[in-house]
């Protein structure tokens, strides 16, 4: 029995898994570009980054886990750890409660930054705890994203004065007019504007975080996450039929 | 500041979470039937559902998180509980921890149960309290679903016998393979088969989870809920593009 499941665990990795095992990848964009690592992904080949979710009251359960999700399924490479201002279970909008592993103060250093959004983003606007956070740690991060209204978070914060950036579309003339110094994009299924990436509302996140683990880790590991995870990747990041409710 | 608050707690209820509030559905369903609810969503419309989603060690993230996305957001007639073996935090393979509010033990009535998958399937193969509790709730439940190889689970408890079904579609060999009295249907993004409903790998769940919500609470609902969440809802259950891979 023992000897069975051993395989079992050898055959579902390698099934499902594990990096480039799998078929053809399936997804549209393989068609036009090929499939290979790309320059930066091989430069930071033996690199492991730390991401950082931040947890808050009320946070959006998608825009946390779509992520968690597909950074989660990178390998060993990327380690994930949630954040909140205590560490515990933190609620979400949809009454689950993840886990924060880490409080503010004893987050270990980060190389990737993510602020969901949710209804609890009302609170946080002006929150002086996590706005410390923000400013604390973002300087030192190679990429800071956000999904949904999260971006309203770090544009009160004033991360992204100046920046390209997009939000959720039902309610981007609310979160919009945080951000009156933010080059804010309604055609947008995300916004990479460097060290800055934000996605449109929940589901979003998902097509934003294959985004960057492709500029991180290659063409290659994102196709093969979102083949294992049967996700239809949106690879263009104009794709965005849900702008037409962003009045 | 209180009143500012409250104006827009209450703008973003009536913009993003609020059924009928949005405008026209994008989803393209919608352009070839007619948004009403349901004969059955009108017969339940008073009605309050519980739905339990089963956690065990390394669950798959996604499986858990998407569904309860969906149904979490269809509002106060359906609540969400997450039980475990044991009550409190339960490890995703992804490394993030949901949190468990009750045991087995202790779990309310449930109308509505749904098993994930993810690597921890292996070990719930045989696991003798996760079947004993199938076995005493699934009779009492008005669907029980599974995502991914979360049915490989329900296979080997015997309860998806005779029926119809699907699964993750890399791992498909493997995990039809538990099953060998179940009709199994290779391409389908979920296949309903009335009280049971499965769906293929991962993401498909979410597909599943807006199918279900469809029948139990009418279109609008589920339209409303994938606008939302910006998601591109898949409303075809033969759509599989992932079928290619099941070998």
């Amino acid at each position: 029995m023992k000897r069975t499941s051993f395989a079992l665990v050898v055959c579902w990795i390698s099934l499902a898994h594990s990096p480039g095992a799998t078929a053809e990848p399936t997804q549209e964009g393989a068609k036009t570009s090929p499939v290979v690592d790309s320059d930066v992904a091989k430069e930071g080949e033996n690199k492991t980054r730390h991401l950082g979710i931040v947890l808050y009251d009320r946070f959006e359960l998608l825009d946390v886990a779509g992520p968690a999700e597909i950074f989660g399924s990178v390998g060993p490479r990327l380690k994930l750890v949630m954040i909140a201002e205590n560490a515990g279970p933190v609620r979400s909008t949809q009454g689950v409660a993840m886990n924060a592993d880490y409080s503010y103060q004893d987050a270990p250093p980060l190389d990737l930054i993510l602020v969901p959004g949710g209804i609890g983003t009302l609170k946080m606007l002006r929150n002086k705890p996590l706005h410390d956070w923000l400013h604390a740690r973002v300087p030192d991060a190679e990429i800071v994203m956000s999904v949904c209204s999260g971006s309203g978070i770090l544009a009160t914060a004033g991360i992204l004065d100046g920046r390209k950036a997009t939000t959720n579309k039902q309610s981007y003339r609310l979160i919009t007019a945080w951000g009156p110094k933010v080059e804010w994009i309604k055609e947008a299924r995300w916004v990479d504007d460097g060290n800055i990436v934000t996605s449109s509302g929940v589901s979003a996140g998902m097509d934003m975080a294959l985004h960057v683990v492709q500029r991180l880790h290659g063409e290659k590991t994102a196709l093969r996450i979102a083949d294992g995870t049967e996700y239809e990747w949106h690879r263009d990041a104009s794709w965005d039929p849900f702008a037409k409710f962003a009045k």
